[in-house]
């Protein structure tokens, strides 16, 4: 069951966590915004359902909270930092910040970090690459996850990928991991009783299948797109960990510490108004997203939008009524923010209300 | 039907077609090697059966032979084009060679190329980065041919998105468009008689279907990973005419004239070895890619592989045995270089014997 809590009462409630798990003030206000958002903007998978999650990576060392991103190489537009397992999320605002110092110097900045933690929501750093009126790419790696296409068990991460456009009438911002459902969602849908919309994964027989269970009992989730997703995803780890030095997801497989801990990650920006003025770029993307959204709809009352473009609407109405929160998941909150520390991540047996994100972009 | 042409042929016989249609001897040379190249690694429906098509194209007035790509901006470690309709081909292979250069300078170099026209086979430009030691990163707006998730018409281009990996032992090369299958390849199989392995698109009625021609009467292509695919198409389209301060997708639709003419292109190189000594980065690629290879395959006597990884295999078969070519396109393209110049493109209508690209990757 879901319940709404309003925007204020979240934001201390998480911070208060944080605090109790030893973060510093400056630390616990800066994650307790990245949680909050991600939970605002409608991804609850990785806003607060990962509050509970994150306090039991402290509690099994997964997340050195005194440990700051460290510049270990640099070259003209690149930068590459060494974040020694410290809050996934602070190394990853902190990088892609400094991509952002490096566009207004070159043109394009890359920020390539290794040995992280689990940056939580992909697109919150894309959303600060837009806020700030950039461009923004950005991908991670991951220990393996989804099988490769022709496989039967994980072989390659879902290595979720990013790109922020920074329209001012609403930034586009893609967040795209390369498996086409998430573990989560599987749970999510099982629990509620539900097939998945489209095929998510093969059974243990090797049959395609909408099942959520069969494919949890699998272990076979599917990549995006068949052998599309299989190959981005190998190609965008081997991309991160040669261009920051760092693991590849085979690494973390055979470290095995789980959830993306000592994992690569890219952050790409640049500079929109390089060539052209921002008046006439800002109209031009006008344009485009209006055409886009003009097509005619695949059913009645349908409406055709781009991802993120959304987000504004949910924003506002949470902001309103209140943020979406799994009730087991705010009571473990409440727990952690009360000093408790025998918290385990439950997310994944949480039933959420909103099962519609594949209609949201 | 197809034949096998032996690669000295082929290429002499693609040359003197071209320069037939009135490029110059270095611009023939340099086209004939790329499509040549591209039917050599088995991308036929972007090698030689693109050859009458480019013939159309310079009929049509698409293509100015004359073109040069022209230096109209830069800022650090970014260049900007002006492609002047020239030879997409060239064009696009001037500007990865620019963004290795710029890349040897500032770490990271790009290139936003505008006023292009149709590159041909995308991966052509990842190869060309692999095979001089960078990581590349490519991708191109087209025409609407693809509707965007939740509509019923053409509203997006099928954008393709390459990355290249320069490993020594085969370099790993993503070459992926944002739809399930191209329009070319529901008519191979329509034509053969044979459902598509996977789901494609929507019939008229909106039924998910399999069935390459109904797709072909819909119009409605699927984008690969049902909203992900049409997710990362528009926000392709919307980086590319800014980065390159040039036409969207929309722009090109308006004007109406066709395969991608006066699109945006960009291209990213990276130097591998910035951070890591080359050994232990190409060691790491090497551990990654057969931890993936050597996970359990889905069926008895299946091999999981990266993309690109059998590409040398097929090379080397094509060089030994021949080119495979569909007997009609190879009369046109002995027909152009005779001079004929009333050649019209019937690759959408060519039966090719290898149908199984997808499991290629």
């Amino acid at each position: 069951m879901s319940i709404r809590i309003p925007y204020d009462t979240v934001f201390s409630t998480v911070k208060q966590a944080f605090l109790q798990m030893g973060l510093s003030e400056e630390q616990a206000q800066q994650c307790a915004g990245i949680h909050t958002e991600s939970s605002l903007e409608g991804i609850e998978s990785h806003g607060l359902n990962r509050v509970p999650r994150f306090a039991e990576y402290v509690q099994k060392g997964w997340v050195d909270l005194n440990a700051r991103p460290e510049l270990v190489g640099a070259k003209g537009a690149v930068e590459n930092y060494d974040g020694h397992l410290g809050i996934g999320v602070l190394n990853a605002t902190f990088c892609m910040d400094r991509a952002i110092a490096l566009a207004k110097e070159h043109g394009i900045g890359c920020v390539a970090l290794k040995n992280t933690t689990h940056w939580m929501r992909g697109g919150s750093y894309a959303w600060q690459a837009a806020q700030a009126g950039f461009i923004g790419i950005s991908w991670t790696n991951t220990e393996s996850c989804m099988p490769m296409w022709g496989s039967k068990e994980p072989g390659v991460g879902n290595n979720p990928f990013c790109i922020a456009i920074p329209r001012k009438n609403g930034p586009i911002v893609l967040d795209m991991a390369m498996s086409q459902y998430a573990y989560g969602k599987l749970g999510v849908y099982r629990l509620a009783g539900k097939q998945l919309p489209f095929p998510g994964g093969f059974d243990k027989d090797g049959n395609l299948t909408s099942d959520p269970g069969a494919i949890e009992a699998s272990g076979r989730i599917l990549p995006t797109g068949y052998w599309k997703g299989s190959g981005m995803a190998i190609a965008l780890d081997l991309a991160a960990a040669a261009m920051a030095n760092g693991r590849t997801g085979a690494d973390l497989d055979r470290e095995a510490r789980g959830s993306c801990t000592g994992c690569c990650q890219i952050f790409l920006a640049y500079d929109p108004y390089l060539f052209g003025d921002e008046e006439s770029i800002q109209a031009r993307w006008d344009d485009r997203v209006a055409a886009a959204d003009a097509t005619a709809p695949d059913r009645e009352g349908g409406h055709v939008t781009c991802p993120g473009e959304r987000t504004a609407a949910t924003r506002a109405r949470n902001m309103a009524e209140g943020i979406v929160v799994d009730e087991q998941i705010w009571q473990q909150i409440l727990d952690l923010a009360a000093g408790k520390t025998d918290v385990k991540d439950i997310s994944s047996a949480c039933v959420l209300d909103n099962m519609t994100e594949e209609k949201k972009q």
